[in-house]
């Protein structure tokens, strides 16, 4: 193990080091490194990055930097087929996903996690439990050990970063019971059940200073699972939620003391009018650490669409302080997404992350936004499409509206748009009211 | 004129008048019909309700009842077809439109809107302005004159609200010239164009007082348009569109003694940190006159997206005080909508809505919701997709989720869903948890 010494960026960070993973990060972000470097001392940044996995572009995850968003992608004992998982890595990549968790479940999860470590350049994570239970006939017979193994094969594997649903205590059961959906997480169902069965607390709780001595080893970033998250709005902020969240603070504050990086996941399923509150209990009750949320969907009757319905909580939950989202797709609560759907989440995401940029003021966040601005005065339509988070669909759509508007009427030259025709679009008009001649259209 | 008194809603609520659309709006909000008065009666609220659209069936916007959303139908002078209109109509109510815009432009436009009315039982809306610049060769050829009989004809034929740019003035030009989009309102741009040539102040806001008497005399509510509404981030809550809104206040006083029922649009491009101040701002400016807000766009990059951008900005729009939203398509900014961007556009729009009632906390908001997440519970797939904002797309996914994985592996009992397989299923695990049997899931 000569190569990995037992070192952390947390711990160079404290020791006044400034990596070349923190370099590179500070380049990325428009920072100096030397922020980096405190952000990472006082472990309100990560830097998810497995010595193990080579073709690593560093991504930090932190209040001080751009938001960013994960893409989940995985078989499940049903779907399993890793061409399909590599198309959708591709795709979340393609589109923007800043890390990817892998959340297969069912056959051939080593491999196909090897396969994705191999082919993403950004930080993997997974959560160790489902290849756990994979290996067991029935959930009573997992074992803190057997979680252990598995925690650590995926650390030599390459893993950049684990979730790890050590905050559920038995005590938090009989609050979860009263829920209206209870327990929806998998992991927290799973280690529910299990300490159901054999009347002990988490296994991943009772054991978690070997788990700390695994990550500190291969420097692996924890993300503490919030196995209580609402699973609708009638148990948000629920006192099952808020009572894992104490726990999850003290676990944080457990990474840190054993020099390992550590982050908070959050809900889930909160109306509009709890997210900030929900964002800056978290950051009390965990110090800081960076907040990695999942949505929130801020109603719960559009399946079909909740990937909007999500982005609308994560853009206000970045805004907040969120300092990473997971993407939800419109197949959440329906089945597992497919391409189409991982590109439809990873740009709803991209969205809601920058709008939150945006509204927090981040040094040259509006650039895009304003040339984009300025490419629509200029009636210049194919710097738009360059600009645009997903040009092909800009393109798509333009050259439709263009398609159906001809099957009515003949095509005219490019000096207005569909919406308005010659005689009323604005920005023909207002050019004219400026002197600067005339041109095509924006905005209805 | 003997079957029309020239009487409105305000002036009734005024006079102590619980009128039958009153009680009509009050049933179907569940609030008691004297305080659906009161509200009328104080300008907090309108029924916009032209005595001569005959099938209408009332409806009331106002920051006491369920939040509003509109769909902008209609076509362009490049796009011209009656069945397609007629068929975006159709998919806006059965989506769920609370009003619709009839936004025609070119050829046969009072046939259009004829047939709209006719066929909508919902509130419709125009802009008269389109209509009579489609009377003209040259924007400068408008006069008042022309605009009060288009307005008189389009209140005659039953038209029960319309977008005024009256708050326009001459003053406010210099200010629109110093942004990096300008004027994006069409309306606006054509004012703006014809004082310009005319050297002569806005002919809407210099006739006002007539225009008042033809909306006191059909009951036709004026929505007073942001003819400056910012097209942009960069140019969002800047001096043109505040001194502008300082004008509709004043015009919102105008419209109240003459008894005139009056609402108030709003921006447009707004960046997610100034969206509250801009409700709240209306809200002071106008004393509390219904805001009708377009989006706001939380970032402008997003083409292709806008219904999504926007409908973040709309949610916390209506959450700060927005009444109604004006929904806006994925072809914003690209070209006109078909009927598969206008449903698109208004589940949007009702996620934003609805999201926003929950989070103000309204009598029976959640209702739905807990409805749907109880069927989750209980695995009752028809139910969920019976209580689904889009019940067609939700089944439409699923049974896509099903059909690929059926690809992979042979279906099972309906006892775990595509997304988990049978031993990960958290629903199920929870189910056994509670010692209640079996049964499928709900969240990843």
């Amino acid at each position: 193990m000569s190569t990995h010494p037992p070192t952390t960026q947390l711990l160079q960070a404290r020791a006044g080091t400034v990596t070349s993973a923190m370099r590179e990060v500070a380049a990325k972000e428009h920072l100096d490194a030397e922020l980096i470097r405190a952000e990472m001392a006082a472990g309100h940044m990560v830097i998810p990055a497995n010595p193990r996995h080579r073709n690593l572009s560093p991504m930090g995850i932190g209040i001080a930097l751009r938001t960013k968003i994960n893409a989940n992608i995985g078989n499940s004992a049903l779907a399993s087929n890793l061409c399909h998982e590599l198309e959708k890595l591709g795709v979340a990549l393609r589109h923007g996903a800043d890390t990817v968790m892998d959340l297969s479940t069912g056959l051939r999860v080593a491999e196909i996690r090897r396969a994705i470590i191999e082919a993403s350049p950004v930080p993997v994570g997974t959560v160790p439990i489902y290849e756990a239970v994979c290996r067991v006939e029935r959930i009573e017979e997992l074992s803190g050990e057997l979680l252990l193994d598995v925690i650590r094969e995926q650390a030599e594997q390459g893993v950049d970063y684990m979730t790890v649903h050590a905050g559920l205590l038995r005590e938090h059961l009989p609050a979860a019971c009263r829920r209206v959906l209870g327990i929806v997480s998998r992991g927290g169902a799973i280690l529910a059940q299990w300490m159901q069965a054999h009347g002990r607390e988490n296994p991943l709780h009772a054991r978690f200073d070997d788990l700390l001595a695994i990550c500190r080893q291969h420097d692996v970033t924890l993300s503490l699972g919030d196995g209580l998250r609402p699973g609708c709005l009638a148990d948000a902020s629920d006192a099952a939620q808020f009572a894992e969240l104490e726990t999850l603070g003290e676990l944080v504050r457990r990474c840190r003391a054993a020099g390992v990086q550590a982050m908070v996941e959050g809900p889930g399923h909160i109306p509009l009018d709890e997210i900030a509150m929900n964002m800056e209990r978290e950051a009390h009750v965990c110090d800081g650490a960076p907040f990695y949320i999942l949505g929130p969907v801020v109603t719960d009757c559009a399946p079909g669409y909740d990937h909007l319905t999500s982005a609308i909580g994560a853009a206000l939950g970045a805004f907040h302080g969120a300092a990473m989202l997971c993407y939800v797709t419109p197949k959440e609560h329906l089945g597992l997404p497919n391409a189409r759907d991982v590109r439809d989440g990873v740009i709803a995401y991209k969205i809601a992350a920058h709008a939150a940029d945006i509204a927090r003021r981040r040094p040259g966040a509006r650039d895009r936004d304003d040339a984009i601005s300025r490419a629509r005065a200029e009636f210049d339509w194919e710097r738009q499409f360059a600009l645009a988070l997903d040009p092909e669909r800009a393109r798509e759509l333009r050259e439709e509206a263009m398609r159906e508007a001809a099957a009515d009427a003949p095509p005219r030259a490019g000096d207005h748009c569909t919406m308005c025709g010659p005689k009323f679009c604005s920005m023909r008009l207002f050019r004219g009211l400026k002197g600067e001649g005339d041109g095509g259209h924006a905005a209805p």
